[in-house]
């Protein structure tokens, strides 16, 4: 059968490491999963309770922007967390940030459109740009940057997105180079699209919502990542007021709505912060044990990894195919890594992104691993 | 902030209807609802079981294409319901029949090709392939010829939409028409889709898969229907063996991966037949009611519903204006009726769809509004 050029895209690197781990581990191996960004806890308790006791109701199709109970919820997280007063009609309950992405590029860009974002970033950004037609231009980013694009750094085109905490930075930006950022994309016409999925999980100050500098934005988040519900496929978007019914057109063609009984678990997890706290206090912990004993293995040129739960090393020193490192890594020293080529396809060959997502004794036996491992090359 | 054009999609008119009907009731009118394609009934009793025991895993990402079990499961649907051995790995679960379309349209088209589909049809068809810069065709039906395109209707377009049982008409496509029009279809070098969404529910002869006839089509279903899920977001396509790797790739980036919760209620979902047949007896004995008294009041004209739960009525004999003769029976009869615009935006002024999803305690006492609704005209 015939199939399109823009269905040839990339595969999701990760992913590819993900089923090489579980053949592995299929046949007898044990493996620590420092490849995949998705924390090792389930649901909060109450969000799995609250979905239990629903469970006799028919769940059928919600409105296609979402519960309201849950977009009025996500609207006072904006108070709570960064003093914004956010009309909840503003927010779109999304089948994850994936979906929130598909929404705003369908709505914001037209065929042959250029998006900027910069390199390393979100592989998926590139490849459902390409999906769906669209030209991804990648901005080089340097690390005495942090691996954020400077203002002037921007290319012409009609969109950019930006990401902070960055994956597989994990560098934040704060709130004037926000402002900066934001200004220099509108003086050159650019759609702005603030990736913010891994808000709330930060190791210094706060993180910045682009919502605190502007309203001509699009912010996606989702519940993925600091209330650990990746596999529920529930995030949410903010738009100005004048996408909002484009937005629900579309949403109600692509998706007709976000999956009920994740939306149920969502809404019942905003109450859940104590619980998404101290999954954050682990991570805190497991990132001081990596930035620690990854510099004195030789992994030592790494970005201050501020928010996320990951840390993106430069290995050039080590090697000029970080994906042959990778697998050498599984192999040898039964640890998952991604290679950095799922993030920059310029120069990932020589980075390596090691996330610290799951339980401390899993990642102090991976850093045991790890040492083992470079030790004897 | 800046608009796409093809982000400018229509509405889904039943949407807006059921908003219509939710406002209504909650100023204390109550509705029947006849306007949405949705059963009244929850997921079966052995799906929701299963997820509320499968609640204290950590339910995070899947695969891209699924739980390997469900694959397997499903793939055993087709040689059961149809005599057809299907490998597992063509078997590609989906966030809903949506995500199905979204990711054919992907791997098969490329911005500005054309894909025809029978007029009257699913809206969003239209809609999706818009967002994607795709061109709908619509091939104008004929009643007597159920509503169905014939092979020689087809036009020149890079793809073609087939759906038996019909949305909205309820017709169904025996093999031998289904054959003609996958031959037409190849033989115009056409990538055929096959939207088997409401398979199952039928009420003569059962409904024939095109792959029955073909293995060069994109067969897409879900759970919403004849398993009740509709709110889960749980569908599958079966694509042909070239297509895997492509779907894989496009998948793993749009969507990461189908609600994990709804993968495990769906699953258990296979074994749950006889609570979706009892289901189905219900739609049978309201289909019945529905066909003995709606010509009666009036509504004569309908296409002969064979599977699904619509009757798809012209009404041309009674106005002109559906969208606003919608409006007129919600407002004076309280019963909730979709317009036939949103499936067929040339002839869909003449025409409305019914839906008998529900209890028949519903449906016979919508029938009874609508007959003094009719009576007072």
């Amino acid at each position: 059968m015939r199939q399109s050029l823009r269905g040839q895209v990339d595969p999701f690197i990760v992913m590819d490491v993900m089923d090489a781990a579980a053949r592995a581990e299929a046949a007898g191996r044990h493996v620590i999963h420092m490849e995949v960004g998705q924390p090792g806890t389930p649901a909060p308790e109450g969000a799995r309770r609250a979905l239990a006791e629903a469970l006799a109701q028919p769940l059928g199709y919600t409105v296609a922007l979402g519960l309201p109970a849950l977009r009025a919820g996500i609207a006072e997280l904006y108070r709570r967390w960064y003093g914004v007063e956010l009309d909840p009609a503003r927010v779109i309950v999304t089948p994850g940030s994936s979906g929130a992405f598909i929404l705003a590029f369908s709505a914001l860009f037209d065929a042959g459109d250029r998006v900027a974002m910069g390199f390393p970033g979100y592989p998926s950004y590139r490849q459902i740009l390409r999906a769906m037609s669209l030209a991804p231009v990648g901005i080089p980013t340097r690390p005495e940057d942090r691996y954020q694009p400077r203002p002037e750094d921007l290319p012409q085109a009609e969109g950019l997105i930006l990401a902070s905490p960055g994956n597989p930075s994990g560098t934040v930006l704060t709130a004037p180079e926000l402002a900066a950022l934001s200004e220099a994309a509108q003086a050159k016409g650019m759609a702005l699209i603030s990736d913010e999925i891994y808000h709330g999980l930060s190791y210094g100050a706060r993180c910045h919502s682009a919502l605190e500098v502007t309203d001509e934005v699009v912010v996606i988040n989702s519940f993925s990542k600091y209330f650990s519900m990746t596999g529920w496929r529930v995030g949410w978007m903010v738009v100005p007021e004048g996408m909002i019914r484009t937005v629900e057109r579309l949403a109600q063609n692509l998706f007709i709505c976000p999956p009920h009984a994740s939306q149920v678990a969502a809404l019942a997890a905003l109450d859940c912060i104590p619980e998404a706290e101290a999954n954050l206090a682990v991570y805190a912990r497991n990132r001081q044990m990596m930035l620690e004993r990854l510099p004195k293995m030789g992994f030592d040129r790494i970005a201050p990894p501020e928010g996320a739960f990951y840390i993106y090393a430069d290995v050039s020193a080590l090697t000029e195919n970080s994906l042959s490192f990778a697998a050498e890594v599984l192999e040898k020293a039964g640890v998952a890594v991604t290679p950095g080529l799922d993030f920059d396809p310029e120069r990932g060959a020589r980075t390596l992104r090691f996330s610290y997502a799951r339980a401390t004794a899993d990642i102090a036996e991976g850093l045991d691993r790890l040492e083992r491992f470079m030790a004897a090359r």
